[in-house]
């Protein structure tokens, strides 16, 4: 039995609705961020980080979207989420998955998580007036560039899919205009139209836009 | 004949050195950032997101490091790059690579690109004053809980530790004391040591600390 450690509107969703999709074995934990408690003692010896997601699983802990994707598809191959033995399929995968987390969940960072890149109060005000501008980028180039569509990678759902989707959740709230982006849109509906994804989505109490 | 798009001091020299580790046939293009050719239409047209790394195989060009890694290590598997076949072992590896690019990246890039996040001049300014801690909280976490040694994951030589020697580079410049990090500056050495390592840094003119 893995134990997932997740936070509402987190990225932890993503490997959340991963998991129902394998049929693992698994318990969500959630953790309170309202009192911090992805800092207390206790967590930190799970995640050094103090952040989740957080995968506790028969070998070891696990962490990062990406690689608990990973894990999760070659863990579980029976659930086909990703094309294990195919070295160029894998890697659009992991090149999908590391834009989302290195440059779009970056970005939609810095209007919740300034105080991590500056310390004043006018420099975090200026990275949040920028986030409609970076996240309408990122989303404009997934929407024209990388969706391949139905899926992100074709006709195969693979574990872009349910990252794809925890970070579309956010755009409405980042001040992007999803009227201009069908293709991300028509995504989450068809997302949403799966039983893993209405378990996890509920379980968590995922605010959807 | 593969073609990797590099600029010198870019996080491109890890796919750069894995390749030479893998023996791949490949050829390293060098693009000059001063005049701007990660944005030209040309180079646009392979990478849309107009910077480097950019990879071109037989199968088409895939750009984002940890999933470059994972290819060259998938793709050229006699050179025992990742340790492929076992999900929680692969899955450790991309969780330290994804750490690498969505965070330790992220927290350098506040020095040189902060206009990707604000548009005042002061606002970039701050993120540049605060560097040196970011980077130094996430190097101190790298010398202390994720580097195993001798090489990042233990005794196996992987696709993380060209990445993490790339980043490495970058530390003295960031305001980092490393006189303070002797397992990352040991690792260096280590890695300064193998004639891959070797033949990229001189091909690339990398400037070492």
């Amino acid at each position: 039995m893995f134990k997932l450690f997740y936070a509402p509107g987190t990225c932890a969703l993503a490997t959340h609705i991963a998991l129902e999709e394998a049929g693992a074995p698994f318990e969500a934990v959630r953790l309170d961020f309202g009192s911090q408690a992805q800092r207390s003692a206790e967590y930190l010896a799970i995640n050094p980080k103090g952040r989740v997601p957080a995968l506790v699983t028969e070998s070891g802990t696990l962490t990062e979207t990406p690689g608990l994707l990973l894990f999760v598809a070659q863990r579980f191959p029976q659930a086909k989420l990703a094309p294990l033995s195919d070295p160029f399929g894998l890697a659009q995968v992991q090149e999908f998955n590391s834009y989302l987390c290195s440059t779009v969940h970056v970005a939609h960072a810095h209007g919740r998580r300034g105080a991590r890149w500056a310390d004043n109060a006018a420099a975090i005000e200026a990275m949040k007036q920028k986030v409609p501008a970076t996240m309408t980028e990122c989303a404009e180039l997934i929407e024209q560039k990388f969706l391949k569509g139905p899926w992100v990678m074709g006709e195969r759902y693979t574990i872009c899919d349910p990252y794809l989707f925890t970070i579309g959740t956010w755009l409405e709230g980042d001040g992007v205009d999803t009227t201009k982006l069908p293709r991300i849109v028509e995504h989450r509906k068809r997302m949403l139209a799966r039983p893993a994804v209405q378990k996890a989505v509920a379980a968590e109490g995922t605010q959807l836009p």
